[in-house]
């Protein structure tokens, strides 16, 4: 049992005051768990371009004061009432949706949407008692997505956390909160390519190279990437990508490009930009009899995707999915073991790092495209 | 060897000399069967509305005169050069899509839709060298669909042949040939519900009431048959539908209303209808997390589908099918003998029976919409 068992924490988490304005690192009181919570000292934490969109709060409710972050790990510190899976000194992924084992989705073998723990970007409380852990000087500072990882403490329900290997690096398997695992369970859960199949990807940001990295790890042989900035070829080349498109050397439509090259269509394509014309040009590109697509990308609120039901006759298939349909606390401890087998490789993902006091510059790179993901060091 | 082997033989067919104008039994000539072809004796055949649509030919390339007809049952009368799967004698359901068991989608395991032997409703001719095997007085007669059953005699591409159980009846089994299989394929081997789930039946026609069919077999335990056509509703009851909804009573869409029954949506939905609305309400229809649409009817060229993406993003899927995934050959005997086993029940599709001289008889049913299948003998 560790000291501050049951006591109000007080420690350094970065603040943002306001939409788009700096992060500014403040000592913050982070209150015990409560009823199925657990609270947990965080070691490294990255960013993602979520932590991103919703600190500029663009056409967004504002929730405000925020601490922001949900790529993370870290070790339980304590638990709250009714915590039996966790005990202090395990090692844990926070995520950004959860898993209570007792809804029709946590039930189903198909769905990771859980009812009681689906993410809600809205809610800036704990489930509990709708209040936040958090408080400067007792004025309540609100959460985000259930975790709150830019902070040296936060508290989460046990839902949303995956009990790791506590022989897995955290600096490295931290990335596995969200995007990565994303990309990877679209391909490898969902998508689910053949050996020797062909798969494009769109869009070559984390998560489509991540899809990639499931791509390569299925066995595809021809994995096709597809990006509007030429620039992230070079990259993906990294993450077995064997050839580019960029839709905008051609006039005619993508899908169109893409069958030429693939005798009829690929096997299976995964759409992670986020983009509606994307998303209609991956269903669009994959061959007729067989072949499916799967979105990942979050679109605008408002867009449609249209297509000639012609296209769904023809024995194509569309889905979508959601945290890459990995149910956090069943099955991301496996995605662990894939890095630690060496199947998975994740330093390729990791192209910078920085301190826990430079934190803005996360953010910075984010904002200008630079690199993939960056590590943030809470003990620096 | 039959002594009509390698003839011309002369025998009875239903003409169809123009566009909506009654057929006409004519004596026709029908050649003996080139290579991979095989030439049968039709017994029985039954009527499905492709018949109707190609014999009004609104909108459509006329292809006259020609002799229409898919769904039937026949025995095989001689082969052609390079048949050894078939022989005089043989009992064999003709399909309007083939199966050469060569191409890239016969050799998948997922798509029946053959390069080679696809429907093609524009064709008039045989394949291996572009002529009619039908003639009056030396003028070709074209065929349908590769099949012309309305005819005593036709001439059918091998890979067009299911070759089924001896003991079969006939006049019972020859509606296996289109619209039940495609119903009952679009349950059993796409949508493929689970025992005790739930299933909405979108248009409750033939093919509609074979997916029903195939949602009882499959053990399901709702079955929500949809049809705008209240009159449908007391014959769906002997097909296992359970629960009638009737889009027009309601000021809502029907998803919704579907959704509020279901507590979040069927677990699977079957569009039967060819409507683009009911195409979109059976995908929205399903529930998020594992949900799975399946449609069916074939719609106009111009149509679109439209929904948001976030409904895909939900983990729903959208699947489309043709003649229900089956591969006519390899499949097709199987499903004679779920009927032979008593599975599957097929007398109550057909609803009544004519002789050939009356084969007028079987449209004006068909255009009236009354009952299901009506089977012509060719005998009488
Ligand atoms: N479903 C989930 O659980 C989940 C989790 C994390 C991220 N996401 C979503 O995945 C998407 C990708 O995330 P990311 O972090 O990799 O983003 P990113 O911005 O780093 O990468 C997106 C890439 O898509 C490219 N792109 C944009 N429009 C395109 C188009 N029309 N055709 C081809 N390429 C195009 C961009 O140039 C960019 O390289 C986002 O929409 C994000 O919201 C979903
Ligand atoms: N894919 C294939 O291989 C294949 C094979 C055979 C038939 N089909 C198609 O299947 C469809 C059904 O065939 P059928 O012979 O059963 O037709 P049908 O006309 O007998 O039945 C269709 C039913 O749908 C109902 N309907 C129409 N619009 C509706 C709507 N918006 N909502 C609810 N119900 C609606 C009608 O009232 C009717 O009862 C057709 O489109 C046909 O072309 C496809
Ligand atoms: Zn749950
Ligand atoms: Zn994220
Ligand atoms: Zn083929
Ligand atoms: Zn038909």
């Amino acid at each position: 049992m560790s000291s501050t068992n049951g006591q109000v924490i007080r420690c350094k988490a970065a603040v943002a005051w306001e939409a788009g304005k700096p992060m500014v690192i403040e000592e913050v009181e982070v209150a015990p768990p409560q009823k199925m919570e657990v609270r947990i000292k965080i070691l490294f934490t990255s960013l993602c371009h979520t932590d991103v969109y919703f600190w500029e709060a663009k056409g967004q409710n504002p929730v405000f004061p925020r601490i922001l972050g949900h790529e993370a790990g870290g070790v339980v510190e304590s638990v709250g009432e009714g915590v039996t899976d966790l005990q202090p000194g395990d090692h844990v992924l926070p995520v950004f949706t959860g898993e209570c084992k007792e809804c029709a989705h946590c039930k189903s073998e198909e769905s990771n949407m859980c009812d009681l723990l689906r993410i809600n970007t809205d809610r800036g409380v704990m489930l509990h008692d709708q209040k936040s852990r958090f408080s400067i000087n007792g004025k309540p500072v609100f959460h985000f997505v259930g975790t709150s990882t830019f902070s040296e403490y936060t508290v989460v329900h046990v839902g949303c956390l995956a009990k790791i290997n506590p022989l897995a690096p955290l600096d490295k398997v931290c990335v596995l909160s969200c995007g990565i695992s994303t990309g990877l369970g679209a391909t490898l859960n969902v998508a689910k390519p053949k050996k020797g199949s062909s798969v494009a990807v769109f869009g070559l940001g984390a998560v489509g190279l991540a899809a990639a990295e499931g791509a390569r790890i299925a066995g595809a042989s021809r994995i096709i990437g597809v990006d509007l900035n030429a620039n992230r070829f070079e990259l993906a080349k990294k993450f077995g990508v064997t050839e580019f498109v960029n839709p905008k050397d051609y006039k005619k439509p993508v899908q169109e490009v893409i069958a030429e090259l693939t005798n009829g269509g690929v096997d299976r394509s995964v759409e992670c930009t986020g983009h509606i014309d994307a998303m209609i040009s991956a269903f669009e590109c994959v061959h007729d009899g067989w072949g499916v697509a799967v979105l990942v990308g979050v679109p605008h609120k408002e867009a449609v995707f249209k297509t000639s039901p012609l296209n769904v006759l023809n024995e194509r298939t569309l889905k979508g999915t959601f945290f890459g349909n990995y149910k956090p606390r069943s099955d991301i401890p496996s995605v662990v073991e894939k890095y630690m087998n060496k199947e998975l490789e994740l330093e390729k993902f990791i192209t910078h790092e920085v301190s826990f006091s430079e934190i803005n510059k996360a953010f910075d790179l984010m904002l200008k495209g630079e690199g993939l993901r960056c590590i943030i060091r809470m003990d620096a």
